[in-house]
């Protein structure tokens, strides 16, 4: 079997932890395995780089970021090579330039392209376990670039394809995916198996258990992924194309509070105003997330939107420019809103999903400001403030009541 | 003109410094010359990384310890092209895999075989400041290998020959290439010009100014170098194939203290009895340095020879272990002893060096042990202890005569 398996920063942060990972690859390999182990820099490696690069240049050109920050990956695969050795196990490190990870050319930001597999297949023909840099790729110019926040799970995805691996273990300080944020929700429990769309929705709405391209790219190619915990040996979560079906109506219960909610009020009720309106804000880079039209009075109409706090100010004043353009009245927001979602495959045959969840809420006293759906998943806004009563809530109606 | 810049770790220990050498390549570039600037790791950071190694693993694998020694060079070369843009000037950071430095595939003490300029080239044309990074070249396995101390020296200069420079500078913390060590001989002077020969002498006795390697290259191809301070506009030293007759018979006096001497006693006196004491210590990987050879009594002699303090033990057990085969009766060893040279082109067409020296020595009561001549260099082994002392009397009796 041809194992992928990925291990975060704080995994590899001291030497202990180094031994640790090296171990549980050491096993695999013992076990008659062929073993690809992708690493993140050491602990904070990476901030500490960017606080290097900020005290001579506060805005440094990502190229040479990028330059910089690969160093962080190399660290950890040589380290971790030697670590391997002095257990008497054949092991190689290999970066970017090495395999050929070849990725666009956007520094900070690279998406993979192709992936050579001759120099890491040779490797693993000649019994070595193989330890390979995450997070970085080479561009046509032959320079070095980073794939942003969470690349290394992307690059575990991607060597998995590449070179067909049996399985993609990507290893956490959590147990697996859970029902609901455990910090949040106390009876939340840990999922088995999920499928990659419902793990997709669950990223998207701020379970940080894995970073959401490497879900993407682990659906398009068909690699099963394993998300476990590096510190015991709990079996983890399995992501795959079907799940088993579990005698569960919902996967799990998402919330993300980085929303805010924008209202345009009395905009002309005529074909187009509302493409106007989004296209603007497209046009600014301002993503718009669940949107609810409303019908106004004297041939007028009200929007409202959900943006990321972050873009509020900025989508604010966008809509400030061109506000008589748009034919727009009035701006109100509320930035203090968040979004609760129910996910699950199940929903689409069973029509009871969005009742029992609005149930739940009412039995609450929370209110719900706007309500999105897609075939998997119910999202609805409430106040910031009511949040966790909310996932509690919903997740108690939905999985305690199996 | 193309100026191929070299700078130390010392150099770019930190945020000054590295702005600094930043504003010294910058007014090159200003001035309207092509600049590539060759760097070492900052500060520590190389002992720094072999320490981290060897608490993973006290013995590690030099291809890995190469991969992970390599990050040091890539660091500094990043921030200083981010230092540069901060002070809007173009500049652009290469790794040894960018560049393509083609080097053998010895780990841990690679040579260059061949160096592509199309990259660095390419950078020049579009007027942009070339910062590479010195230490490391890639081997045919396109693995990472580091050239072994004072490699980036190496790496200026192969750069220069490349590139066929105008000018290689190599800045180092002192002013240039002096007379003899400034801090034991307190009238030392600095040299305006010196033959690659001479410095190669000096070099091999302990001036640690320049890597022997580097100015072997050099010399071969013709390379001019310039060994200048990085912390004031002093002139430095030039380098070349004929330098300019300066009054002085000779350029440098240079002490190596790191110098032990064994002596064979009674040895059969037949030809191929040297040789082969010799050549079971070159086996060995022990290099002999001067060599005195006095007939004995009864058909057998006595050699003395001398071996840098490092090897004597290894020496010593070696000669030992074969003391019967090589028909020696007796060993002996003082491992403290010291070689004192002087050093210049102008002694081989002036027969009264050797006695000048020999009669300082006398002068100062300094009891010579052994002697060892080249066409450009008298050595004379001393006691360790007497070497400040020695150093002083030979200098002055040339230097200072003049």
């Amino acid at each position: 079997m041809l194992i992928v398996k990925k291990f975060g920063g704080s995994s590899v942060a001291n030497k202990e932890r180094i031994f640790n990972v090296a171990s549980r690859c050491v096993e695999d390999y013992k076990a008659g395995h062929d073993v690809v182990v992708v690493l993140s820099a050491m602990g904070d490696t990476t901030d500490e780089l960017i606080a290097l690069a900020q005290d001579i240049n506060p805005n440094p050109k990502k190229r040479e970021l990028d330059m910089l920050m690969a160093t962080g990956e190399q660290v950890s695969v040589s380290l971790m090579a030697m670590a391997m050795h002095s257990m008497d196990v054949p092991a190689v490190s290999l970066n970017a330039f090495q395999v050929q990870m070849h990725s666009t050319s956007r520094y900070g930001n690279a998406r993979f392209k192709r992936i050579d597999k001759d120099r890491i297949m040779h490797e693993l023909d000649s019994r070595k376990i193989v330890i390979v840099t995450g997070f970085q790729g080479i561009n046509k110019y032959d320079d070095v670039t980073t794939l942003g926040r969470g690349g290394s799970d992307t690059t575990a995805v991607a060597l998995a394809a590449a070179l067909h691996a049996d399985k993609c273990e990507i290893y956490t300080d959590v147990d697996g995916v859970y029902t609901a944020d455990p910090r949040v929700v106390k009876n939340a429990m840990k999922l088995n198996e999920v499928t990659y769309d419902e793990m997709l929705e669950l990223a998207s709405l701020g379970a940080k258990v894995l970073h959401n391209r490497s879900v993407e790219m682990a659906k398009k190619y068909g690699v099963e992924l394993v998300v476990r915990s590096s510190l015991n040996r709990s079996e983890g979560t399995v992501i795959k194309e079907k799940a088993k079906m579990e005698k569960m109506l919902i996967t799990g219960v998402a919330a993300d509070v980085n929303t805010a909610r924008i209202s345009v009020i009395g905009v002309e009720d005529k074909p187009g105003t509302a493409f106007r309106i989004f296209n603007t804000l497209a046009k600014n880079n301002i993503n718009v997330d669940i949107i609810l039209q409303s019908v106004g009075r004297d041939g007028t109409k009200d929007i409202s939107f959900t943006v990321s706090q972050d873009d509020l100010k900025d989508a604010m004043n966008v809509l400030e420019e061109h506000k008589e353009a748009l034919t727009i009245q009035q701006i109100t927001n509320n930035p203090n809103v968040a979004k609760i979602s129910v996910i699950g495959a199940g929903m689409m045959s069973n029509p009871g999903v969005a009742a029992r969840m609005f149930e739940s809420l009412y039995n609450s006293r929370i209110n719900i400001n706007m309500i999105s759906t897609s075939e998997i998943r119910i999202t609805v806004l409430v106040d910031e403030k009511d949040v966790d009563k909310a996932m509690n809530a919903v997740h108690d109606g939905f999985i305690m009541t199996e």
